[in-house]
């Protein structure tokens, strides 16, 4: 595989690509529904600036554009009556975000389509076989619903009735927020594309972690996603007097959340390649002088397989269950969100690693591959196109901060890099 | 000491006073800012509310009244010039109370007042040495500012002026909430009473502890008030992805605490007579997918004693460097509450055990007498005035919570004890 001819010859261009998508990401971050902080759920009126902004540089493009019944912004180019290559990530936040995390790869694929559909005589410069698409998935995180992938569950077809009850913290449902927001609940059906219009899906993202950053490389190709259950518990005891009630007369809801925090630690350290992170965690009635009487917080596990992941849960189950009995307490929890582990297609891997040795081609070895700890909108892509990604050095790993950074430099490497892909891709057969 | 004629005369008169002491609770535990739970805090208008009612019902047994520059309403009866007798407690709630913490203790003071007041020709039946004045506190529990005894500090006249920069949840501080009450934080000095202007302090209060129920009391000596100190507490550690981030990058900040939380009780628990609280716990940023960055909490420390209080709370801060220190975390702590515990007045607590043994002439040990782990308003007024107090079982010891209690039966001895104790004291020397 190789061919690098034409983006050999656009050091430049890449090197503007990767200003612009660095500068993009600082104009998006000021897209905010926090002063000082960066804040961007879905439905909210922040989603609706995004998606305009997004849709401006895809028609700068050429791409036609639209909005999908489910909040996602789409652009498209080439022959209409061709299955498309679909690029891109999403641009919802986490509370008090960072500004690369899936944006980055939204304006990536923007970047791949400007390098590659340069026109030459009646056609492109590259002839590929294939329309190309971007999309900005409007909800990955799961922020405001507290379910997660909602914008590429709907593309996936996978989405399920049952969500539109799901209320934020407001109490506002998520049915009412698609009012609001201008869509129609009973038309979320025409977001899902067929697998039969889509020759694959592909998306560059930060690494949201550590690895190649310790090992000093600057892309990685992705093996898998983590399979990933995410669960809100509740832990009741009984609330009472902080002063008047003795030791062995108190069912402290407090104490037991907290044995059950530095179990879920304890029991996913044991195992090989498992986090699990209690993030949300509420006192009630929270008062300086009344002894907690219930404790609400939510877990979320991670791990390379969904069996190791599934053993967690059980072990843990036990412990809880040894933990409250012992302080008279009671717990119970839900399951809020459930993921198997996604492996990306072998080809989208070969055609991403391919990439990755046309930009670095100073590297001697094969580039690192990696499984992905955090969830991305390949897992709910999965069902319908085969998936492949890019992943870009996260300094340090940090994510989910103010703080996440990607430099240029890498950015530069991860457009060269996806645009190689999908020339390769398009030398393969269908 | 014996004075017993006039009550052993009014059987029916103490019953009928018992039963409307229950209605009144629960007439005022209708006055709340949340429908379905009693939560009636400093400077609100349920606070308003529950003034007017208590002076309505303080003018119908012919007392004076006035609501003081601190919002407590006062209420008193007897010779103009002569130093009054004080009782009474508080009328504030915790949030999701109980409706009997304080509020029983004012509506008992009432029923005292009834019984003595009781016409005889030109005079009161028995005549007394002093006033009676009946007080309802208005801020005991601290709900809204944090700050515990903000009503009786004002009385005591230890209000400090810092105290004009706490704020509520929502960023009201308490100088515009009084402003907005109708209050002027400038003439705050005017509740302040005078030693010389006081006999003594006398308050009735459920116990809010087991001890009376385990050994089948209905009413208690008190001998002292714990000794409490309050901090918050903050532990700083690194929001990051929840999925990316690999135990040995981790510096979870809710983990910190909740090992903080649990060295609380087991340092506690390893000495007498000491309870330590963590009843406020939030965790910030709060996501499902970020591991916590910041969490803050609070800790309620009462002993029985000010040094042993004092020892955990010295052990405590060497076991969180110690916990915080493994695991890359940073603390901080600052004391917004501290109080030594303070001892009720000899003559106070030999008149209140009077009155239990004439209130309940069967028993033939001397009554219990035990030491209050929560605070009380006695203890604010103890710079001011000799404090005595008397306690009423509460069945299995729950308070600030929904099902707190107290039975008509034991209200009704609680009653005639306390007014025994009144007509005791005014046979002693002033």
């Amino acid at each position: 595989m190789s061919t690098t001819a034409l983006l050999h010859a656009a050091p430049d261009a890449i090197a503007a690509a990767a200003r612009r998508v660095m500068a993009r990401c600082d104009e998006l971050a000021r897209v905010s529904s926090e002063s000082g902080s960066i804040e961007r759920v879905y439905l909210s009126p922040e989603h609706a600036r995004v998606n305009r902004l997004a849709a401006e540089w895809m028609r700068e493009l050429g791409m036609q554009t639209w909005q999908d019944a489910a909040g996602n912004q789409v652009g498209r180019i080439g022959d209409p009556s061709a299955p498309a290559l679909l690029m891109g990530s999403h641009l919802d936040t986490v509370i008090d975000a960072g500004r690369y995390d899936g944006i980055a790869g939204v304006l990536i694929a923007l970047e791949v389509v400007r390098l590659l559909r340069v026109p030459a005589g009646d056609g492109w410069t590259v002839p590929l076989p294939f329309a190309l698409e971007v999309i900005a998935f409007s909800d990955e995180e799961g922020t405001r619903f507290g379910k997660a992938l909602l914008g590429s569950s709907a593309v996936a077809g996978t989405w399920d009735a049952s969500w539109w009850a799901l209320t934020d913290a407001d109490g506002v449902s998520l049915r009412q927020a698609f009012l609001e927001f201008g869509l129609d609940p009973g038309r979320v059906g025409e977001a899902a594309r067929r697998p039969d219009e889509l020759v694959g899906y592909l998306e560059a993202h930060i690494e949201q972690g550590p690895e190649l950053d310790r090992a000093g490389e600057p892309l990685a190709v992705v093996s898998s996603i983590a399979s990933a259950r995410r669960f809100q518990l509740v832990v009741e005891g009984e609330a009472r007097h902080a002063g008047g009630t003795p030791y062995d007369m108190r069912h402290d809801a407090l104490l037991g959340a907290s044995e059950a925090a530095l179990a879920v630690e304890r029991i996913c350290a044991a195992e090989h390649h498992i986090v699990g992170t209690v993030g949300r965690f509420e006192a009630f009635p929270g008062a300086v002088n009344v002894i907690p009487g219930e404790v609400r917080f939510s877990l979320d596990l991670r791990g390379e397989f969904d069996d190791s992941r599934d053993h967690v849960w059980d072990a843990l189950s036990i412990e809880l269950d040894r933990i409250m009995g012992r302080r008279g307490l009671r717990w119970r929890s839900r399951e809020v969100h459930s993921a198997p582990a996604v492996f990306c297609a072998p080809l989208l891997q070969e055609v991403v690693g391919a990439g990755i040795r046309a930009t670095l081609p100073a590297r001697a070895d094969a580039p690192p591959v990696i499984f992905s700890r955090a969830g991305h909108d390949g897992m709910a892509l999965g069902a319908i196109a085969e998936v492949g990604m890019l992943f870009l050095r996260n300094p340090d790993g940090i994510s989910h901060h103010p703080d996440e950074a990607v430099s240029a430099g890498d950015v530069a490497h991860g457009i060269r890099a996806l645009a190689e892909a999908v020339l390769l891709r398009g030398a393969e057969p269908a």
